[in-house]
């Protein structure tokens, strides 16, 4: 892929995912094939989520007063809010805020919500739109004005222990819904600088993109008791005393539609794994004259078959040139194509084709068993592009230990490099400006006792991860 | 129930559906159980909208020029728009509304995806929030500012009979609906100075209230060539020429979910119909010392057998006393609700307690027949809570013949007067005024050639329904 920018930006077209045309710069409208991968990726993350965590909905819009309470956050988020100031005619007597995030509309309810250690923990989640006033350059998925797909989990707990292991909880959570998309990642800790405004700390996936650029797709932070003393989130613990909760919250974004397309798209247009693909299987009848009966009575036939056995499957019957329809199916990254022609039938035959691999198979049809093979097939593809997509993130993953191989390898290369740092605020910042980069943060590593941060020279005691990054 | 009102606001509350103290007046929250009933709403019109109509998502905000284009549309929201109009500190170039209703950001992509009569018909539906700066007294999911489930579908034909069609598809989805819900209505065509700005005609479904009021739960408008001239929706014919698009549009929202609450809830609580129950069945263990592993190990398995054929079963395992749980789940409105105890399972039954009779039956207990006994029930259930909600609305609907009939009628028996009528515009809003009621609207109906209208006396050649109106 040469340019992965303007690939992009033509497949969403393309595809039918996006319509990017929307008179609002940074808001699209999400198109019929693009609104059923988005259906299927929230499936596929609410399945993990809501076996813990319950489903709610909170109002889109914030007073202001409630937003500001929390110094850091509204400090974080103020130049980046969109205000309703006027219902109708009138002036508002408070401004609202479209949410840039929930933290400051849900906390307030917990806190109504939250009484004594039986209520706790309280674990919810939801998936919203949520707005910035962008500044920089916007791009659709990637950096957007109106998130419309912001799958977020808010939970409190009695103790810090607690909340750890929901961080915990939430990062294998997050690990198992990108293995499902076969979207690699790399995780590490945000810096100091970078977590998100009031938390203790945040834990963040990065997928390394075609362009060699990382995409933050997924976030886990640790609140400790910040939002907690702010919103006045108080249990009576067993011993009749007053505590504040601890908290943890974690989301992902329209950017894991983003790198799911990113990471197996090709030449020919979108890849998509089984889960989230709107057909798993097309089935292309190859129809010649005379013949046209017998072919359509197969297909329709196995149409039927796979579609009782849950598997999502449309057959192309259009009046044109198969290899027309081929290149149309490839391109919306369907994940198997069956094409069925008379002779086919005659030799009992039918041919599938992977889009992964493009490898064609001719198997022997029996009604009785084509269920398991095609189930087999998606199995196999959702392993595989799990693999190849892991394994370019490796591949992508530099160590260096010379400061000047960090620039220069980023450069060449693209992707992640990995170093030994000494972990202050002051030496971070530094390398970001010196070598152009952005720290993504820092990874728990067993490092020599005199290694050496690859700037400062003095002690290290990190290993940290820097890229360039949308 | 003596106070529809409070008892409404009381059941929200006490079933867990929706957390009104949100800071802003009009705005709420859905809780869990609340959210649950709303999504298996949600999929109840979904699967009947999606067969034949491809889910798609719009953008929150829409720019001023392009609200104000269609003259009538904005006339009838003007006072109701909230208005974004700062993001972070700048001031925007152009003010950016919160949706009111879509038609304003959904047709001017339209005019860009309709080129040729081969791109007809289009049909498309969204779920989404709109908003409402409504100055009159709000009411959880019965008049708010933030319609969180607005659920609309949006189409353009080539032809006005192809328009119509899309109408009566619209009125028969939505009587489906209603039906899969148990929820009465009456159907009619809004009068003139009620229809949606800008639209043809209006028809609307109207369901009757425990206090006698109606409420307007569903509307399907034939929105002719209108919005096509303002936003220049236009086709090329197979004759070459340019035409405009005809147009409809139809949506229900959350008053569905008030109205499935206030049509079948009594002084226990709740009674959800069992397609939208978070529990269709919920399970009571009656433990006894000695005797609970025998009683657990059969729920256990009923649980599991119920579970493994798709039935939303819950097993209420708490330590507390049974009469305790029941008063719970009756709230709750859980349809089914089953008690084992040890005497029940050395007579090999189970006891069985429907929700909305409260009748106990006791049941001959075999594995391999109990899902089909749990099934057949809850489909009497739907069938029985259907009815039940019709006739009331039948009861509850009177024809009268002498003006003076009108409010003694209403102000008595509360529910729907209908009479004859002329049709005149000025004689309909003289009769909202003089018997202080709302015309809801005409029916299709056979009058007697020297019927007169009940208002000014002038021959009578319509059927009109008048209320009290949400």
């Amino acid at each position: 892929m040469k340019n992965f920018s303007e690939w992009f930006h033509n497949i969403l077209e393309e595809a039918e995912i996006i319509d990017s045309r929307y008179p609002i710069k940074g808001m699209s409208v999400w198109l019929p094939r693009g609104f059923q991968i988005r259906k299927y990726t929230l499936n596929a993350i609410n399945e993990l989520v809501e076996k813990d965590h319950d489903e709610v909905l909170f109002p889109m819009l914030i007073p202001e007063t409630q937003l500001s309470k929390e110094g850091e956050t509204v400090k974080g988020f103020e130049e980046e809010v969109y205000w309703v100031t006027k219902g109708g005619k009138n002036d508002l007597n408070e401004r609202l805020a479209l949410r840039p995030t929930s933290e400051t509309s849900i906390y307030p309810m917990f806190s109504l919500w939250i009484r004594s250690h039986m209520d706790l923990p309280v674990k919810v989640f939801q998936t919203v739109s949520t707005f910035r006033y962008e500044t920089k350059h916007t791009r659709p998925l990637i950096r957007v004005r109106e998130i419309t797909t912001f799958h977020e989990t808010h939970t409190a707990h009695s103790t810090p222990e607690e909340a750890e292991e929901e961080v915990q909880e939430g990062i294998r959570i997050y690990k198992e819904f990108f293995d499902k998309l076969g979207i690699g990642y790399s995780i590490c800790r945000r810096p100091e600088w970078d977590k998100f405004p009031g938390s203790l700390y945040t834990t963040a996936f990065d997928a390394i993109m075609p362009d060699g650029k990382t995409l933050q797709i997924g976030t886990v932070h640790n609140l400790g008791q910040k939002f907690a003393q702010t919103y006045d989130i108080q249990f009576e613990n067993d011993e009749g005393e007053h505590e504040y909760v601890n908290q943890v919250c974690y989301g992902v974004s329209d950017r894991v539609v983003a790198a799911l397309i990113a990471a197996h798209g090709d030449e020919k247009g979108l890849q998509l794994p089984p889960v989230v693909a709107p057909e798993q299987v097309i089935i292309i009848p190859i129809i010649f004259k005379e013949k046209e009966d017998i072919v359509l009575n197969f297909t329709d036939n196995l149409e039927k078959i796979l579609k009782d056995n849950g598997i999502r499957v449309k057959q192309d019957k259009r009046d044109m040139r198969p290899g027309k329809k081929y290149y149309e199916w490839e391109k919306r990254g369907v994940p198997i194509r069956i094409e069925v022609g008379p002779r086919d039938i005659e030799n009992n035959n039918i041919v599938l084709i992977r889009r992964d691999t493009g490898k064609k198979e001719f198997i022997e049809y029996d009604e009785n068993t084509i269920v398991d093979v095609v189930k087999e097939c998606m199995d196999n593809i959702t392993k595989d592009m799990k693999e190849a997509s892991n394994k370019f993130q490796e591949e992508k993953t530099f160590f260096v230990t010379k400061p000047e191989q960090i620039k220069k390898t980023i450069n060449k290369k693209g992707g992640i490099v990995t170093c030994n740092w000494c972990g202050e605020i002051d030496c971070g910042k530094e390398m970001e400006d010196k070598f152009d980069i952005d720290v993504l943060g820092t990874q728990e590593a067993e490092l020599e006792d005199d290694a050496t941060c690859i700037n400062c020279g003095k002690k290290a005691n990190h290993k940290v991860l820097v890229s360039k990054t949308y």
